[in-house]
């Protein structure tokens, strides 16, 4: 679409309404590779934005930064039969290089699984050298025949954790710390309100024991997994035989973890917060916290209004705030706050003749609401502005979840919502594949989790939808 | 080689030497698919560290970063004649996808400028959208015949600059101020003195019309190329198509830059600071800066020496600094000395009982020297040495250089140098090809850099070392 048209409201269609926002937020665009992406600096900055906090939250908590390989043999990614059963359909395959035909092929890694245990059977001898915590940021391929932006894409960046335990148990303490993590960072960071919980045997990740996910719901009512971690048991460790001596002088497997989340996070952001107006971000996250747009019409004025306004962004940037002036002077000022709005940035400060000799700034909120500021404490009002933006953002999100979420659900109620609104529904479940296929089949809706026991309802229903009697409880939702 | 097998001295086999401190120091080792490398927590970290330093001075001087894809169709890359010959006998090229054979084979990129000015074209239509200046964080893919870990992979990881301007002259200027950004780094970051020049066509960037370079020299008398930055005219722009309407209204071809430095820069770090020792890492890139041995014999020295280690390391991390603390208490602390000197930290501090009791603590720098150092003002005091270390490390690397360099020299004298102890020699040069290549098959050694006006010699040559008229000056070298 080109800069001039306007964004298809999310009412008539949300598909398309995602589309406009990104192309005109400038985050990102389709590559020449059906399937690729062009991640635009608007966009990157977010992604790096996500990066920096996780980065910081994984090394806190004792890992380690590494970097293995993108190309994978063959034969390595077949060693654990499940693992390469599961990725299979999704491999690229390199044949050909330095102008030859390869004796064997190479794997574009889908994940790194297999070239990670395959070193960690080198690294690892004794009990002293565990827990190894490593994480690798890293692009990764997997073919994909529905491409859309962020969401699904044949190249896609993200973390992969990868980690080694002398114990089950320390492995499971493990994989659930990193759900904690995440939804922290979901949460604080994001204002991305998540169901945490594990998955069934149909949708765990293939080698893993067991996978533990967080679930978010998008405005159309649709689930987006953002963020797995998966307990591998020692299914890799025997595949690729890493073992340790433990403290006895007895050799044993190791039992480990892997977790990751992906650039698929933005378009979580996007789906969660935007409006009719564009991009909606949180503070947090914004590449641009504040934008200060000076209002002038004689020179005069100018010079006058331009110097507070870069005072202004001096002040706000000496406390740490990400703050541009649009001083561009072949932009009207109402055709400013429509790039900025459509932008997302949270807070704007319009500053004109008037305000200058006010002392005063008027600051408009991206979410709705506008008010005049003193110039005088500025910087402490935007900054607490800006926290409590953050804060409101994630209760918003949460409310509209919660508008979205139905308990206790019978079989009708399920086929009934999922061909009309959408949304969570919480039910009981009888833990049978069949029955978990058949709802799938008849509604398209899958089980998200199994939710953790504070999300759950209470008390537990006690019977499935299907009528069965209830194993455990069970959310579902259309899902991206 | 084992853990506890010996560093091979750098005069017994430099090439056995550099394996050795990269396995002993933990920073990378050879991957499954030849040519391919991990790097482990401890390289990873430095190469961390140097991104963290590289893309703030980037930002700094307004560019931005994106991420392009991986996968770039073969078609886009024959698209400019010169720079296919020039990286097809490297690439690797997928041929198969999600089960199937594709359509047209996709090559991973070797560098971005395809991939990147096909977007460029897109994105740019006025002089108002100029300069536009990108850079990337990315793998990138040369099939590689003669692997050596950091220094040649099949894979590496980089970062490259891609830059869109409206005259041939912004673009000349964008290129020089990067080799000038290149060459803050690496003196005062990598401690590491460079020259800088312009490439002969001969070793020219394959698409640029010009290639700026910066060349260090390692122990071993090689250079190493540490960085380039090309301006590479309006040849991708006309392959391209990326055109613009300056201000009259009229199209244009934009005029390109494009730059890198990558995963090499560790192995330069090496092979330029190393010793019989292992590892020497310049203080500001040094994952860990302090590392605290704490000594004692019995329980009650234990708690004591570890307390007041403890403490140390708190007031010396709330002044910025990176430490350990060794606290192992099954490893003797000579043992510990020699690990943390293989792996480079710059400072050591020694406390036992005794320095306790006298309130002190004894220093060791990893450079040479020891000294006690009062805990009134230890931070300070450390600090400070840090700065001093890191100035004194440009220093030896520049006398080192030097003392390696030859001026005005003779053919008869650039051969026997070569054939012996290598080096920097600079000489006249008549700029001709053929003389060039002469040289080259004769010596092995190339033409570096054709110097900048600082590192040339007063007065200039007249005579190239052929006999001939000199037109410029040259700087010859055996390199990497």
């Amino acid at each position: 679409m080109s800069g001039k048209q306007r964004i298809t409201p999310r009412a008539t269609d949300f598909s398309a309404w995602y589309n406009d926002v990104i192309a005109r937020a400038e985050l990102a665009e389709h590559a020449p590779v059906r399937g690729c992406m062009v991640i635009r600096p608007r966009g990157y900055r977010i992604w790096e934005l996500m990066q920096r906090a996780l980065d910081d939250m994984f090394r806190e908590t004792g890992h380690e930064n590494a970097y293995f390989p993108l190309l994978i043999p063959q034969s390595l990614l077949e060693k654990e039969a499940e693992h390469v059963a599961g990725f299979a359909p999704e491999i690229a395959v390199v044949t050909h290089a330095g102008g030859k035909e390869l004796e064997e092929p190479l794997v574009l890694r889908p994940t790194s699984e297999t070239i990670v245990y395959s070193m960690f059977s080198r690294w690892i001898q004794s009990y002293r050298d565990l827990p190894l915590l490593i994480n690798q940021w890293a692009n990764v391929i997997r073919w994909e025949m529905r491409p859309r932006l962020f969401l699904r894409t044949t190249e896609f960046l993200w973390q992969e954790g990868h980690t080694a335990h002398a114990t089950d148990g320390e492995a499971e303490e493990e994989a659930l710390s990193i759900v904690g993590l995440y939804r922290r960072f979901m949460e604080d960071w994001m204002a991305l309100p998540v169901i945490t919980g594990v998955k069934t045997e149909s949708e765990r990740f293939a080698g893993a024991a067991r996978t533990f996910a967080l679930e978010a719901l998008m405005q159309d009512n649709k689930a987006l997994q953002t963020g797995t971690s998966h307990n591998l048991g020692q299914n890799f460790a025997k595949a690729f035989d890493v073992q340790f001596q433990n403290a006895d002088g007895e050799m044993e497997y190791t039992w480990n973890t892997s977790w990751g989340v992906s650039t698929r996070l933005v378009g979580a952001l996007i789906m969660a917060h935007g409006d009719d107006q564009g991009l909606v971000l949180p503070p947090k996250l914004a590449p641009t916290q504040v934008v200060i747009v000076p209002i002038w019409k004689t020179d005069g004025d100018r010079v006058a209004v331009m110097q507070v306004s870069e005072r202004v962004a001096q002040v706000l940037r000496e406390t740490g705030l990400r703050v541009e002036v649009d001083d561009r002077d072949d932009v009207k000022p109402g055709a400013k706050y429509y790039i900025w709005e459509c932008r997302g940035v949270p807070v704007r400060l319009e500053i004109g003749p008037r305000d200058v000799s006010q002392g005063q700034a008027i600051l408009v909120r991206r979410t709705g609401g506008k008010t005049p500021v003193k110039m005088d404490g500025i910087a402490e009002f935007v900054s607490e502005m800006l926290e409590l933006l953050q804060r409101s953002m994630l209760e918003d999100a949460r409310t509209r979840r919660e508008q979205s979420t139905r308990r206790n659900v019978t079989m009708e109620e399920l086929v009934a919502l999922m061909a009309g609104d959408g949304g969570f529904a919480f039910g009981g479940f009888c833990g049978k594949a069949e029955c978990e296929r058949g709802i799938k089949d008849q509604t398209q809706a899958t089980i998200r989790v199994l939710p953790d026991p504070e999300f759950r309802t209470d008390p537990a229903p006690d019977r499935c939808v299907c009528g069965d009697a209830a194993v455990t409880e069970a959310v579902w939702a259309k899902a991206y």
